[in-house]
Order: C-alpha cells, then structure tokens, then sequence
C-alpha cells in the first residue's frame, strides 16, 4: 500500500537521496540506516525539522532493519569515497565487502523480499555480491551503474548541440568504472546519428569523451565525492520500480552473456529487471563490452 | 515570466535549498555564487549531471552576479558554521560582515531589485545589515529567522500529541538565537491550547522546550552543521512570494517597535513581506520579546 | 506497496480526482469503476493518451471490482447532480441508495480492506449506508463532508483580509448540506478571532455567509456540477492517509454523541479516523451542530 | 519573474489545462478567458474553492485581456467540438475563424509579446491565422498539432510491445488531423526499429494504426470530447518553454519549405521554436508529408 523504501549508508549519497525522496513526495515511510549513529540520527531529526514547512508527509524510521520487512525497495549507498585515491572504483571493494556480510544478514533476516538497488562502489562487483549475498532472485538486484554515466554523456551532447539532455538518446555501458564506454553508435541528437553529426560539425568523439571525463573530476576535486548526479538516477529508478512503468535504462542487470552484473539497458518495472533490450552494437564495442565484462569479473575475484 | 533565484554560499546550507529548489520545480534558473570556485562549479555540474534523469529542467549559472539583475528572489547563506564553538550564532558575526559588503556591492550593481532572503548567522543582524547596505525596501529584505525553531517546536509537540506537525499552530519569536522562546500562549493543537493540555496531560512546557533544544544538539552533534531542516524553511518562503500567497509565517522582519530585525508573524507575498499580525502575547511574552530584541541589538553593536 | 486507489464513479467529480492524482503523482495503480462504461473506457483511454507526456506513469485498470482488493482507499463519486433541483443534496438520496446494494456487494467480494472515502451526496446519509454495507470499521468509512465548505469558508475570509487561505484556521460544521454552519467562534485569521476582527472592520458574519452560498451558487448556476473544489478536498484527504500524515481536518466522519456520520474536525492517517478533535464551541454552535445531526439522521429515514 | 499564463476558451480542454496547471504548481498567474462569462466564473471560482486544500496557490484572473500583457504563454483552445460531426477537424474553422479576429486584436491590444500555443481546431490551420492576425513571429506561434498523435502512437506500441510509452520514440507527422500519418521509419522500441520488430513478430503496421484510430474513436464516442491527452501535450510544451529546457518534440510550427504550419519535430524552449530537426524519411513518408501540407493549405483557403 505504502511507499515504504530503506536506504542503507547515509554518506553524501545517502542522505541526497532521502532527501529527494522526501521532497519529491515518492516516499511515504522511509528507514534509514548507518553505522555512524549520531549521523543517521542528526540527518533524521533535520528532515523532521523539516516537516512542518514540506508539502509532504514521510515517516522515518532508523538504525531499524525490522522495518525493512515490507519495504518495496532497498538501496545501498554504504562506502568509502576517500578510499578511492587512485581513481579506481574498485579501491573501495575490500572495504565495501567487509560491511556486505551482516548487512545482508540482517536485510535477510528482515524478511525483505523488495528489490535492491546498489549504489555502492565498485557498483557492478557490489551488486554482484548482494545478490549472491541475498539469495534474491537476480532480476529483483541491480545497480546504479551507468545511469550517471549515461545522463553525462547526455549533458556533453547537449551542451554541444544546444538541447535538453533529455532529447539525447544513447549509452554509456559496461563497468561503472574505467573499463567503460560510450557506444557512439547508439548516441542520437536532433534525430542523426552523433557519429554522422560529428563529422559534419567537425567534432572529435574523443574530445566530447574528455568532456565526460573533465565534468566528472571537476566534481571530484571541487568537493571530493558526488551525490546529485547519481542522487536524480537513483531516484528515476525507484520512479520505474514504484510505479511499474517498465522504463528503458542502463542499469548494473545480470548479464547471462557476460557472466557479470554490468551496465546494459534494460527494461525496469515494479518486478524489477522485466525484460531484456538487444543493442545493434559495432564490433569494437562488442569488444569494449566484452573486455568490460572481464574486467569487472577479474577485479573482482582479487 | 521565468522563476529566477540566486543562492550566494553554497556551503551545506546553499546546495541543499539548490537541490530542493531543483527537484521541486520550483526554478527555472538558478543562479549559484560562492567564492570557493572549485565547490560551486562541482556542485553546478553535479546538478547538470542529474538533468537527464529528473522531470525538471533548470538553467544553472555560475559565480555570475550580473544575471542576478532580474532574478526574483536572492537567498544569502554564506556563513562559517566551524565559527560557532561556543554555541552563539553571534560568533560568527565578525566573519559574516566582512563578507558583506563586497557582495552587496556586487547585488548592488546587479541592479538586483527582488526580494532578499537572509539564512546567513546570527540571521537577524545579518538581514539587518543586508538591508542597510543594498538599500533595498525594508519589506523586500527578510530572514528564515524562527520558522526554523517554530518549525522544531511543532515537530516537538506533534509527537507528544500524534499529530502532523502541520497541525500545530504556534510560534517560536524573537532572536534565531539563544534569546528566542517559544510563546507558549500561542500555540494550539488538537484546537486546544497548549498550556491547558499540558496541565490536564501532566506536561512540563520546560520539558517540550528541552526536546527543542535535544533535537538540535543532535543534529549539530551528529554533523556539525544542519541543512534540511533550513532548506525547507527558506523554501517554503520562497514558494510564499513566487506564488504571491500571503502566507503566515514568522521570519526575522523589520519591527518598527523594536527597532530591529527580529522574527514575528508576518504576511509573505510577492511583495515580501505584505502586511503584519499582532499576537496578543502574555506580559511575560512580551518582555521576552523586547529582551530578546535588546540582545540581537546590543550584540550587533558589539 | 503500490498505492492503488479505487475511483467509483467517473461523473464530473471522479474523473477530475483520477486526473488530479495522475498528475500529482499520488496514485501508481488507478481502478476506475462506473456503469456508464462507454466513458469510464473514454476516460481511461485519454489518460492513457497523455502518459508519453506526463513526468508519472499511473497504470490504469477499468470496472474491475477484483482490482479493489489490495486497494489502500476506495473512493464513491457516484451520484446523479441533475437530481439535485431544489438545491437539497437529499434529493439525491433515493437514486443513490438504489446504487449502493450492488456496488458494496462487489467490494466486500472483492476483500478490500482499506479506507473508504465517500463523496457520493447526501454524504453523510451516503457514508452511514456505506459504512453499514460494507460492514467496515467505521474509523475506516468517512466523508469529504466539510472539508469543502471549510475550504469555502476559508476563500471568503482570506479574500476579505488578502491573505492565504491555508492561513485562515476554522471550521464549517455538520451535514454537507443546508443545516451546516459556520461555527465563526473557532475561526481566526492574522492570529484574531474572526467574530472580532469583524466588529473592529464593521463586517456582517452573515455577510461572510452569504459570500459562500453566493460563491456556490456561481458555480453551480455556470456550470451546474462543481468538480475542481472538491476534488482539491478529497486528494487533500488521500494525501492524509497515503502518507500517515495524521492532519486535523474536518470530514465526515462517525460521531458517536450524536449518532451519525457528521462533519466535526478529526485526526485523519493511515488508519483512517485516528483521533478525535474536541471544540469548545458555544452554546448556540452546540445547538446547531445537534440540530444538524438530527437534520440528517430524520432525511436519512425518510 | 512570476510564471502567467492565459488561457483562452474554458472548454472541456481550457479548463483541464487550467486545473493541470493549478495541480501541478507549473503556474503562478493564470488569466481564464471565455465569451461564457458564467462558465467561467464558475471554474475560477471552483479553482479557489480548492486553494485551501492544495499544496500550490495560484492566484486566477477572469475575463482580463490587460493582464496578458505580461504574460509568458497564452494557450487558445477555444472551439465547438460538436461542429466535428463528420470526423473532420476543419468543420470548426469557420466557427473558429470568426472568434479569432476580436481575439487577437484583444490580444494585440494587451501588448503581449510571449508565446502563443493554440489547440484550437483545425489546428495547423488555426495556428496559422493566430500567427497572421497577432503578427508575432512564426517562432512564438505554435500550436500542439501531432504531439497527442505521437504519444497515442506511443502508448499503442507500448502496449504491444509491454514498455513505458516514454521508451518509444518516433513520430506522427503533417496534420493534426485526417491526412496525419506515423513515420514508422522513425519509431523505436527496444532499440530497434519498429519495422524491423514488425516483421519479426508478425504484426502488421496497419493494425497499429487502426490500434491508435480505434482508441481515438473510444475516446470520442464514450465522452464526445478528449481532454486529459491534449492538455498533457499542452503542459508538456509549456513545461519546456517556461523551463527552457529545449526539448524535441512535434509541434505544429512553421515549416518554410511548406509553406504552412504542420507538425514536424522541432526544439521547444523559452523562445519558441528555437531550432529544426531534419527527419531522413523514406520517400513513401515524404510524400505522406507533402500531401499533408497540401491538404492543409487547401481546406485553409475554402
């Protein structure tokens, strides 16, 4: 009946999305979860500071696995940004791995039965690790991955041709992490091709890559950790999962192919991963995709 | 035509009420200014990175004070929280009026003429000085002042009673500071005033006013700054004059009897500040008033 | 999970409640319900036409009475307006009870087991009906009732005084109906008594009524339903209980004093009727209110 | 500053745009014009009858050509949709073209200079002469056209195909009206092209089509009107101009090599039309096209 989500970890990533939630009204009963207790609980009372000035009603509860029982979505936001010194996602992994075990046990031991979404770092291996973890059924645990990857590439595009990020189509795939890619191939703006627009703007692909990566480390060194990038892609995702609306998106899915969870659209409703979507890829991305796969399996088996 | 609002400071404070003006679609442009360029420009790109995935589009701009020039509202944030050891908002008074007068030269010159919100500490002193330095109409100037601590008090109350906090009615007055009080006799709940239902549920008042205080020393303690529940204050103030509903509120208005700045129950509209109310306060109350309006003068001096 | 909301009827009222929550976003699963069933399907087809438009996606299901099962709230719309020719709402009553059998048949089949919320007029005579029928507790039956004329109340007074309607406190009392009364002794407006505010501005309280009745009259006379006033007032109640938000409003609701459903301010949350509201009206607002409960009670015999 | 939008003509579509608006918070003025001056009297004051229960205010204006002068969009859906008896849209131009010349002079006269967005029927037509009366630049005169074709385009193959009609992409072109046609060559679903997928399923394009026809004819015949899918393809442009998010879609617009307004996609921002698209059609489609357009031009000058 409720809209009943947890958030575990409430770092930068957590707490953005909490209070997302709250003032988006897509919440109705929230718990929240950290180890830093008086952190969880200053964020708890805030937003309840909040209340009496918000449009929207939510119910918050912390530190309370119990209460994730009935809840339609679980999302994972624990790590530890500033393990990730050399710019490797997977710096994070012995860290975020260590705190899996009696997470998982106590999401187990809740009698959760939702879907999870993983946020935490390195996001593909993490997701990996839930599901074995859980015993969820995989279609009900995916990540993140490169949904922000993909809504930045759209802002490079966009600032280029002068329109919404929204009116640009195409992704960004694989690991959530440096091994991956932007699939030119699938990159649309004002209905052409951007492989074909570029050549005709005299544009270089790997210029607009920089770009990417430029935006990405100009958040990175100005305030040392993300959140609304990845905050608004969290919550699009809780939007297709509550409202069943079966909305197309790459996201961190298991891939049969592949072996691996790793970033590919797919089709995201209430029941989770609800169908698959096949990309008419050139053969060097296949090969990109391919070496992104191995990449993720390898790291995380180190 | 287009919902134009400035934030200068984008510390906790400055990027929280961004994202919740962001996500609500409450701003079409937005106009964010910071001397730390590295933590505006992040957080600006961190913004347009999650442009793809919301259902809102806002044009964000940078450390630009010209396009202030027809902006409909400017929050002030900037603030040195690390300042306020001792626990006194007035501790970070020295701080904030050095900042002061380079920006208001810069509103100034904007040729700004909207209405200025003040979040920045000690709030009533700095509106005060806000108001003096750009000139603008006394109305047009205002601070979130006790909207805040109003806001904690119902929450306070709406927990002891079961109720929304919107429920309640009542007012924190005076100083956003230590010499503020909660005037008892105008709070209501259940259509009951407070007083007699203390009485007849055995409720020490002192008791409910040391939750109040509770709750925020666990927000300081747990983060050592609070955000959300400011950001939803400044907010709701925000959508009062963009919608010119003339709405109730208490914030730190120019009091003609008191000769300060200082927060009272007033009429926000698309005017500012529209008209005022007159409470009809005990005697106890209303020497609370003037001694808390004898100390934000006496400390602005200082 | 889910908030899926049942719509019974989709006259002028229950097709503007259906779009108000679409497009609040309020509602993920709708099941629209009417006899009429060439425009229920019309209707639902036009939603379904809009959803490539729209920021939230709603899946809508039509005239399936099994759908209502796991239902959180049921809403009655039904009603036949052109029935009402003599401007009693009673006049509606004969055709509405005939609907009712079958209709609380099909959900008490169905195993709903949320909140019912009826709009359907005479609505207190229709909520007593519906909650007998159905057999529900009666926390978990009440009517939009006064909430509209509240809201009536509150537009005349704010438009009076050029303030916000939500910062008008007060109540409209009793049947929705002709024996309903403005108890102007629980209203207040800039923090002052209303009954005196009008004597120190020279007002006429029965000139304040008289601006309600005309109000309506002008609604009705232009267009010869009212739709939008109402469905604000039944959404506002939804949002209540979707979201546990426990808000004081005046609804319809059982009262057990006087023996009827009848409009007087409750507690309203997730688990309907949660507490009770006690007024200190005077002695004359006692008599009306009991005379308005006894209004009901002897057309509802009839 | 303020957002203001007019509305002319309080039809079944003027009104829900009206209340979509209001619900959604999009509008901060709204002016409603209507030669039936008790209709709507009657809407705005059902509209103020609901703002004690809303979330937004939004203060509503009556019958005020001045007050468009600072207006940022006004929206014509002025019409008589029983004139439509043969299934024609171009059996209102005669009716609509006489209302429009004291329309637009009352529209010149208030001096204002935003966006004109017309619903009214037929549209590419009735656009067209708005832009020639009020003589506004081509760029600030559009009219909804095709985007309600394309999203009923979008929902049928979504429903074929079980995705969120915001994953199809691809259009319906030229007219709004009979000689309109999908560019099937521009529709993807799944990432792949709809033709392709087609074939693949054994569907025939041409019972898509009628899939679309037929939910049209559902619509019409269960209420004799449509509403709820036309003013979210209104609200949805009104988004992008007031937001500026220049955001692709069809609209009816000027389209040079025509000749003639008709609906191709373009980019909508606060300026209008601010940029063109150029589809690669087949031949087939270019000629569907051009038919389109010659169609319009010649039931424009009968």
């Amino acid at each position: 009946m409720t809209t009943k989500i947890g958030i575990i970890g409430d770092g930068h990533v957590g707490c953005t999305i909490a209070h997302e939630l709250i003032v988006s009204g897509l919440v109705n009963d929230l718990v929240m979860i950290d180890v830093n207790e008086g952190k969880v609980q200053a964020d708890a009372v805030d937003f309840e500071d909040a209340m009496a000035n918000l449009p929207h009603h939510v119910n918050i509860m912390v530190n309370d696995y119990a209460a994730l029982q009935d809840a339609q979505i679980v999302i994972s936001t624990l790590g530890k940004i500033t393990l990730e010194g050399k710019g490797d996602r997977f710096e994070e992994l012995e860290y975020n791995k260590k705190q899996l075990r009696p997470i998982t046990d106590s999401i187990k031991q809740s009698g959760f039965n939702g879907i999870l979404l993983v946020i935490s770092n390195p996001v593909d291996a993490i997701t990996n690790l839930y599901q074995q973890l859980t015993n969820l059924p995989k279609k009900h645990v995916l990540g993140t991955g490169t949904l922000l990857d993909t809504a930045r590439m759209k802002k490079v595009v966009s600032q280029q041709f002068h329109v919404d990020p929204r009116s640009v189509s195409g992704f960004a795939l694989g690991e959530h992490g440096n091994s991956q890619f932007i699939a030119w191939s699938t990159v649309k703006v004002l209905e052409q091709p951007l492989t074909e627009l570029a050549q005709s703007h005299g544009l270089k692909l790997q210029d607009l890559e920089d770009q990417v990566v430029r935006g990405g480390a100009t958040v990175f060194l100005g305030k040392h950790y993300t959140n609304y990038g990845v905050s608004a892609a969290a919550v699009r995702i809780v939007r297709a999962i509550v409202s069943d609306s079966r909305t197309e998106m790459p996201v961190s899915s298991y891939q049969e192919k592949y072996g691996t969870y790793m970033s590919y659209p797919v089709i995201v409703g209430r029941d989770g991963i609800v169908a698959r979507v096949e990309l008419a890829l050139t053969s060097n991305e296949e090969q990109l995709l391919e070496k992104s796969a191995t990449t993720i399996k390898e790291k995380s088996q180190a």
